[in-house]
């Protein structure tokens, strides 16, 4: 945002300019040009409410406050709680408390796979996750069962009274995903592939995002718009991990972005702690800061027996892992959201959106 | 680690490994040559225990584990709380309640901090911070006000009973600050300076290490070992962001990075969560997620009046924000800690070093 | 690769291997267990040639070398240059000489078009550029004109005798691309997304293969032999420039990537700066860079006027420029392969796969 | 830069805006509120010369180009040549043609160190480079035999006629080494350490700036500035490698930031393509390569005998290896220099500081 101040307006605008948007989080520079002077912002900060910004406009010397558009306009208005259709009925995924989605990494064996889904129902798990179509960066690595997995993760979905989540690939996997699963997964590899978003969108089925490994959060939101603006029922966000120069994790579970991604949409976020921490003990501090700071759901890998697993057994919790989690999860959640309005309000949504960007 | 098989061992034994490895966590790739084959792990995981090293050695087909020694022998085999003093008598940080710090970025006005004292301590805060030394990116931003700073602290500290952290820059403010705070500061720009590391671990004060924006947790806890190594009375680690291509944040705050470190040190570990956030809306749910990762303290900013702060006022909480956030991390820390060891043991320390690395 | 040593082999052998390893540009790091000592390689290092091997293998007390098998042995079997057909007839990239594509990032006005293909041509390029499909972060902005643009470029190209090279950005714009263009790009965008490239593998057509700008060089190379291991008649990689937190340029061209994926291949890399600088002062050191650290080719944008271009304008390199870029980027390649073989030999690829790793 | 259009200037004037920063090489985000319309710049550029500002300002329905102050004067202020004393008689860095500084890591054998200046010199570097006080990330690593280690490279270089440029990690090693070198060398781990930077400005010797590996361009001039605005005598930047997820090198050269940081200063910029590369085969390319974007030398490690250097041995090249690449270093710089100006003019300093800044 810039704020323009009136020609001869002078520095004492400019700094009761700048104290306005420290006090509401955003750092400030001045340019100047002519007999004119402005102050930009700079720096992160989230869009500024109304107060803030009738504040600014009230100062002696404020001629206007100038805003690009959001580019984002349908991920800014998306309101409200994403629903999924299960066995047992509908649920709601952002309405208030965390959601769970439990499984392994790739369908393989399938009495395995029903321990899975036994011990994810038992934990308080709405979705079996489980993956049919695996993107795999060695083109001899195992890559998944496909349709077949998917027939499997049906079964073992139904008889838990469980929704399936899986990963379309491409195009062409996008029927047969949306034919099984109550919630289709957009992998971080495909995050950017916008013919795949686009046929997405059409597929009748709400959609998991996961951000690209390489993605900013605006390139995240960014996507998620193709989403919207081509029809997709409903979105959920999936925060999975950044890749950083720390070569001690998997990827650097981006909290920080997980709550930026807050401040501009009312989507549902979820987090993946599994693929950032790559390893077991890493996972469960990675599920509860996710939980802690706002996440709405949790998607993790477990493993009856993950020395047997065919990807990622390091990363995958055993099965009496998960109600332990899970209740912790649900217990930080809790408990962060008690005193957050009060602390800071960082997960308020702002009721307007600020620019009437059309979207077309 | 690398698991060697007896010469003859096959395909077999090497999966036998591989699966183990997996159990622990760990990943695995086949190495060979000649008559010989060995498994050696790969990807992040946490050292393995004792219980899986006996596994693996008792597979059949094992000849040894071969280990590298571990780099940072002291930081491994560090122990307890560290012991602050202050005005209050001295208290223990990392014996399992959150530790709380906070204070404004720069000392300036002197009435301001004594109202910031005030805040801190009534929100349960033991550690006043405040910036006399401030290492700033433009030689033309205000530098602090030094050693005068340090006095105003003082004052402001001994009348409300709380401890002093602040940042000593170079050796030559090293005796000024250990003269005046109960705990010694090194800042993310200089962690990697090891004169400073020297010199600070005589200065005969505990130290807060910062993590460097630009460190590997590897470095970080390389000069912790330069502390301990140098004789300091008790180090404590404190995560506060790393540089990444987000630009939505100041620093991308590494919660992944945090219980990374807390898998290799019993040091306790602090997080800072306003440099990384860069703005007051993301310092709460950053917060909230060290604690929930297993943070024992938080150093935190705030201001009596953000728009008069000469730095970092956008990312200053407002003294009454500070009870609530400190009443939401302790709730969080609680619940995450309650299930913990059930879940999945992270925490766990192992007893025993496994590498007899002298350190000299 | 592990330097395995005989039991009872003790500090000096180690340190004669270590010694071995360091001539040979490799790190070292020694690993012990029961009697058992070994020296495992460290730190970024080429694949030692046959005769450093040798000589580690002759050394006292070495029992063993034990490698990892090559993750992509085609990648690594593949050999010589890669022809493209062309209205002239067919041309080789990777033989010697720098090959040149230039053109708009966007197909747009046909008349500018051909203006482009005009100063391409008589800059000495072999290839046209353009864009059909246009992979876009925002859903709203300019996705290109398909199949038009196609023909356009198709019309271009035959009039000024050059070949053309578009990317496909779905399965189901690979037949209209690869019906049209000699050279099928898949764009750094999709780098990862498998299932189109094992369609783009059956295309029929040589591919240029951008890296993903979060991908790292064995990721690069493992997309590479998807290609390869399905078929492709050819690949040449092209480096475009990754995510960093440096700001300033819009990617970081990784010329050292560059130079470490020539050590691991003899396929044809070639760079695309364009994307690299996003702004065209920053174009002409980073074609040179490239040119320099053995680029065997350049893709760069151009456009008759930047302002009018519809994507990408600030990066567009104006017609007249064209040539003088190639000539100065010509000449670079010229010295520095002069002195090569004499100074460090980083480009001699080894004869022999070292592995017999077999793909399927 | 925001361009202020007048008020009820509309789309059509913004559109003109945004195509003339299209030519100059900029990108351009609109933002609007009340009746004003202002078109700011976004995306990497260099700062707009006069022409273009003049054309800008000159447009149809624009008020006013509003910037803000440079953030570094002195370092835009910056002219001409650094000179550096030698042996010989002072020569000048930056004056158009490369300079070589050639020696091993760490001063550890005397003779071998002759050995290395005999060669430097034959291969025509005018400096002679040697660790005396080593940075190193651990406590029990080799740190160098300090002042003995000056006096050693004083003798090899005064020997061999060649000026000497050494470490000074800390205020205390300042002295000693600016007694000894002609060049006082700040490293990468302090560059952010602005009471080194203070100090050294004030040693009477000309100063090498490393980057820091986690620093953008913006911090590294700060850091230069830091040095000008304390009066030293000449400051030499240098790019070493920043920090990125790319594990195949041990770190990435940014020669991207080197052609951005010279088209903000005419402070000499030199690579250092040893510490980037961290294996001998990647020197080569990743030295011209720097050469060819524009760098003003070269700093460049090497040993009598890899396999006994004590720090850094696998990076290091042959002697016999510097004539080779210096020749061909220099050719490259040629040849990329020939045709610059033609080409794309990126090196062309702007006469005129645009900001009347006053740095106090």
């Amino acid at each position: 945002m810039i704020v323009l101040l009136r020609a001869g307006a002078g520095a004492e605008a400019a700094r009761a300019v700048e104290a306005e948007l420290a006090r509401a989080g955003a750092g400030a520079r001045r340019v100047t040009g002519g007999e004119r002077l402005a102050v930009e912002t700079a720096g992160p900060h989230a869009p500024l409410d109304d107060d803030a910004r009738a504040r600014l406009a009230a100062l002696d010397g404020v001629e206007a406050l100038l805003d690009a558009p959001d580019p984002n306009p349908r991920v800014r208005a998306a309101r409200g709680p994403v629903e999924i259709a299960s066995p047992r009925g509908p649920f709601a995924v952002g309405a208030g408390e965390l959601t769970f989605a439990f499984g392994p990494c790739a369908v393989d064996d399938e009495r395995e796979l029903w321990l899975a889904a036994a011990a994810a129902r038992a934990a308080g798990a709405r979705l079996l996750r489980g993956g049919a179509f695996k993107p795999r960066t060695s083109p001899y690595a195992f890559q998944g069962h496909g349709a077949a997995a998917l027939k499997a993760l049906r079964r073992a979905a139904d008889a838990h009274g469980l929704a399936v989540v899986s990963e379309a690939t491409s195009e062409a996997a996008l029927d047969a995903v949306a034919a099984e699963c109550e919630l289709v997964q957009l992998g971080a590899r495909s995050m950017a592939c916008t013919p795949l978003l686009r046929a997405a969108a059409r597929a009748g089925r709400p959609l998991l995002l996961k951000r690209g490994f390489g993605a900013t959060v605006d390139e995240w939101l960014a996507a998620a718009e193709y989403l919207l603006d081509g029809g997709a029922p409903g979105v959920i966000l999936c925060e999975r991990g950044i890749r950083t120069f720390e070569p001690g994790t998997r990827a650097t579970l981006d909290v920080g972005g997980l709550a930026l991604a807050r401040l501009r949409t009312a989507l549902p976020i979820f987090a993946d702690p599994s693929h950032a921490a790559g390893t077991r003990a890493l996972v469960a501090p990675l599920a509860l800061a996710a939980a802690a700071a706002g996440a709405d759901g949790l998607i993790v890998e477990c493993a009856a027996d993950a020395g047997r697993a065919r990807s990622d057994g390091p990363q995958a919790l055993a099965l009496d892992e998960l109600a332990p989690l899970a209740r912790a999860a649900a217990a930080v959640a809790r408990a962060a959201r008690k005193e957050f309005e009060v602390c800071s309000r960082p997960w308020q949504i702002q009721s307007t959106p600020r620019s009437s960007a059309s979207p077309r």
